[in-house]
């Protein structure tokens, strides 16, 4: 037995928080400053000044594009919107099948599929411009595919892509038929951008185990999905706005949230893992909320702030601030976007991350395996026969 | 900025290889002493000696059954075989769009969608036995869900699962719709009850770390099943038989070995990342095939002496020796199992491992949310405008 090879376990934090898994070029999250940046650019900027196709870019290609780049860039992005036959084809049975499931399930299943029909080989046995060329079919198809999913669940035909839209734009396109105005196009660009990457969170981290095994690159989507649909991590946006909703008017926001604060109720909405300061997210979106305006935007504002007020006088000490949820909540509610829909819309954003994170994990070549301690009854036993 | 909150990032070995994630009373595999376990009991143990439902109950519910016990459970289980009219419905279309990536691509799909249609619901909103339920759903569905997708790629009718047949003859029965014939059932059931758990591989921990998210027991196997698909995970036992194909016949051994090794060529079938000794499976694998009997393995038998006797002559002080893979491969393929059903016949007995490990990890309620280093260039610049 060759004890050399026998290195003592590692022990660290549960749930790894803190530990470093891998080393990333493609942004960072600081915590404590309540700043987060996508490659060498402050993410909330970028949602500020740019475009999402540009951002897209940046994760996927390193660069922020000039005009002509992001206009061919643009053009390869939009026509890869279009579904293939055989996807189109399994959407209805799809969408009757995770009915009451919900959209991230319809999601995982859809997407498996068309990474599959699509010619999706594992990362390891194709080169870098080849997994580029599946990490953009694969973004390009979600919004499709989550609309699609979306219509077919009420009844409805899917709406095809227009290429001539920005991916936003089309976005919300596919979900009514109708274009969308301006302003709330910008809003759900600006909000998709502040959601494309965010340190190594769950389904981050879940998206690169799965490329560490050279697996294709819907085998690591869907993980990401799946892990996404988790309660823990992706699927609180529509409950903040439900909240809102239960407060239900200004004159009794107090009430509402005194009785539940003294319960210790959580309130949904507020408090994150990684941030102890505000979160920049979440000044951002409420300035874009402001933008959009109207008596929710109002109420919301109004809640906020008796919510951190009562906070402080109710829980001193407590650094707990209005999170990412609060008012994305609010600004997809303002953009027409039904609730069922509040984290598909965080995936179409998140999977322009997730791909980045993963054809970064495939320039490694190391499969990611890590130990147990086993804490059951000693193997000392003999199988009893049966 | 509330300083005391920050901690020091902690630098773990690449892949987290030895890194402790999490306690188990599942199992443990001790790579040094050639020896792995289930529970209290060895895996080698459970393969001679019990059936593969048998050993389902150990990892599910913590007890080998008795006679009764067994009874029941294996009618439990059985009832679960039968697809719903929504997963059948869209089999074809499934089948279809995932020909060309493969059968785990298309387990992926189905899988995700038979979860769906069940009902599944995320485990952090249900209680252990909803859990248990689902789980057994889960893998009592996988073997129809292979067998179907498998038989409807060749134009051919899925065959419907037979209540009284046990699991893997049940297994063999719906792949070629003939009763297999009692030792080559019973070898394929030691080879799935081999295979049922093996430590915190990369599937396993990719399902685990959805399981944190608290997202539903189809998301987590899903993800699973992605990295399974991965080359440098479950890719391989039909590649070790290609081996014995290159080289075709007894009297080229030596040379076609000779070359491979002299020119640094990995041996498909021969080490693992685990184990320094033997790998325990490969032994019991071989006395099953040896059992089996035939050319093949007489070849397959010859084959392994001479690699390790030139590994020893041309690369002396590397402990290399057979995997499970080489043996599996010529078991499964002595069992009348096509080739690009090994690595999904794998699948049908690790989803039990997996459903074990992720109902352990639902029991905590820490996310995995590890952390990076960002090594790109600093963030400073502002955005430019476009």
């Amino acid at each position: 037995m060759p004890t050399a090879e026998r290195k003592a376990p590692i022990d660290v934090p549960r749930g790894l928080k803190g530990v470093i898994v891998a080393d990333t070029s493609l942004g960072d999250v600081r915590g404590a400053e309540g700043f987060y940046h996508y490659r060498e650019f402050s993410a909330v900027e970028l949602a500020e000044n740019r475009s999402f196709e540009d951002v897209w870019h940046l994760m996927s290609d390193g660069t922020l594009p000039d005009a002509a780049r992001r206009a061919a860039f643009t053009a390869e992005t939009a026509a890869l919107r279009h579904l293939s036959a055989d996807v189109r084809a399994a959407l209805p049975a799809i969408a009757r099948g995770t009915a009451s499931a919900g959209p991230l399930a319809g999601l995982r299943t859809a997407l498996s599929l068309a990474g599959a029909a699509a010619g999706f080989r594992p990362l390891y046995d194709i080169d870098p411009p080849r997994r580029r060329a599946d990490a953009l079919a694969a973004c390009a198809a979600v919004p499709t595919l989550l609309t699609a999913l979306h219509r077919l669940g009420r009844g409805l035909e899917p709406v095809e892509p227009r290429d001539d839209l920005p991916y936003a734009a089309n976005y919300l396109y596919m979900i009514t038929g109708q274009e969308p105005d301006p302003a709330r196009a910008r809003a759900i660009e600006r909000y998709l951008i502040s959601t494309v990457d965010h340190g190594f969170n769950a389904s981050t981290f879940t998206a690169r185990v799965i490329a560490s095994t050279g697996a294709d690159l819907a085998a690591c989507l869907v993980g990401a999905v799946g892990a996404l649909s988790g309660p823990l991590h992706g699927g609180a946006p529509s409950r903040a706005l439900d909240t809102l909703d239960a407060i239900g008017t200004p004159d009794r926001i107090d009430d509402w949230l005194r009785e539940h604060i003294l319960a210790g109720d959580r309130i949904m909405g507020f408090g994150h893992p990684v941030y102890r300061t505000e979160d920049p997210r979440s000044r951002m979106l409420k300035a874009i909320a402001r933008g959009l305006g109207g008596e929710l935007v109002d109420f919301a504002v109004r809640v906020e702030e008796r919510a951190e007020a009562l906070l402080a006088e109710l829980k001193p000490g407590r650094e707990l601030h209005i999170n990412v949820e609060f008012f994305a909540g609010v600004v997809m509610e303002l953009c027409g976007l039904p609730r069922e829909m509040f984290t598909p819309t965080f995936a179409a954003a998140r999977v322009v991350g997730w791909s980045a994170n993963i054809l970064e994990q495939a320039e490694d070549s190391k499969i990611i395996r890590p130990a147990a301690r086993y804490v059951g009854p000693p193997p000392a036993q003999p199988v009893p026969l049966a």
